[in-house]
């Protein structure tokens, strides 16, 4: 059972109010690479891993896709999701993605925006996700990048000229990450790149694509502030296909 | 046209005491865990990028294959090389991997060990290599880990407790770093390990298996210095497939 962090007041209460709940899919600086990633989502069955309030979902919905099916953990971000609308062609649904099943070959695409790395096992739910997509069908995610998660200090080193480095160690060392963001005792699942893919390619995926993000000279350009993400990756972004 | 650092006397000199240049293979922490991603060499045409003084070139004539190419920048190395012997089954030939040209379709397996890291135009090499491979055929390599080679100042910090991390910075700025190393003003090339996989997805290839190098337990207790290459990698290692 993964650990239900969203639902505590404190950390929904903190992530009600960051860009990409507020401003939604716009709010997210890595959305555009993500978006390049997405094959046409016309007339597709869409699956979305920790859907949140339900952004994606509204947005596939209006891009034309067939429908979708926006799965959670958390009830405050279902309840919100629900309350959003529309009424027809997205359906939500609480779920824990380390207990998931879906039905065989029902979506054209899976989508997850920073959820897998709340998953502890996810060879499991590859699994899962590659029987529930049609051949072809496309898997696309984003999750939080190694680098950002594996440091015992996830937080910038700042020498006496002000210079930021990230200090990573345990990088190697995967498994559980506990981290205070948002709320105390957050728990995360640090993975390398190499995990992640390889469990991918052995349940059956084509790695397609494998984006670490960097923020464009547009976007630093807008909010200068995202200049420091060249120091290091927050993101990984990968798109798979069945 | 690459830099030719192994050529400088003082680059050489201390390359040839490395555990790699003395023992070869088995002097390499990394080799068990490339050797294992390697398909059976029996019978196959074989290219070597960056051949060095062909430990690699005479463990595959060893094992059985068909004929193996060495491909080396460097004038001393190749003079090593061909020293070694045999006299026949193995070809040396001096190349530099960013004006590379093959011809088609004639290997089974290309391999490549710490050599990427040097070549500028990586498009352009795998290019080559794709076109050289027959249908089917292997690209197996290692190369330096991006986190390893992304920060200005690519070494350990050490807190006052004795703590260890690596200071990434740069990491999504690719290009070269020049790093004094054996010798002063070596130049590599920095790419993420997105911008290598998907040169690679472009060029043609399917990713088979992506290892973030981490040494085994038995390798730790046999060698404890080793244990700190737990904290960041210093290898990648990729097999792929035309």
């Amino acid at each position: 059972m993964a650990q239900n962090i969203y639902d505590q007041p404190e950390f929904f209460a903190g992530y009600s109010q960051l860009g990409r709940s507020v401003e939604g899919l716009d709010g997210a600086a890595e959305w555009p690479a993500l978006r390049a990633m997405l094959p046409d989502v016309t007339g597709l069955r869409i699956v979305d891993l920790g859907c949140g309030f339900g952004w994606f979902c509204r947005w596939a919905h209006g891009q034309g896709a067939s429908n979708v099916l926006g799965l959670d953990l958390s009830e405050k971000m279902l309840a919100r999701a629900r309350a959003a609308g529309p009424d027809t062609g997205i359906t939500y649904e609480r779920a824990d993605l380390d207990q998931l099943s879906l039905p065989r070959a029902s979506f054209d695409l899976a989508y997850s925006s920073l959820a897998l790395h709340y998953v502890a096992d996810v060879e499991r739910l590859f699994g899962t996700v590659h029987q529930a997509l049609s051949p072809g069908g496309h898997f696309v995610f984003s999750t939080e990048h190694p680098i950002y998660m594996a440091p015992t200090s996830p937080g910038w080193s700042i020498d006496g000229e002000g210079k930021k480095t990230w200090p990573v160690d345990r990088y190697l060392v995967e498994g559980p990450r506990t981290t205070d963001w948002l709320a105390k005792g957050v728990v995360k699942h640090h993975r390398t790149i190499g995990t992640t893919l390889n469990t991918l390619i052995g349940t059956g995926f084509t790695i397609e694509h494998v984006e670490e993000f960097r923020p464009t000279d547009a976007q630093i350009a807008a909010t200068p502030g995202l200049a420091e993400e060249l120091e290091r990756p927050m993101f990984l972004l990968v798109s798979a296909r069945r």
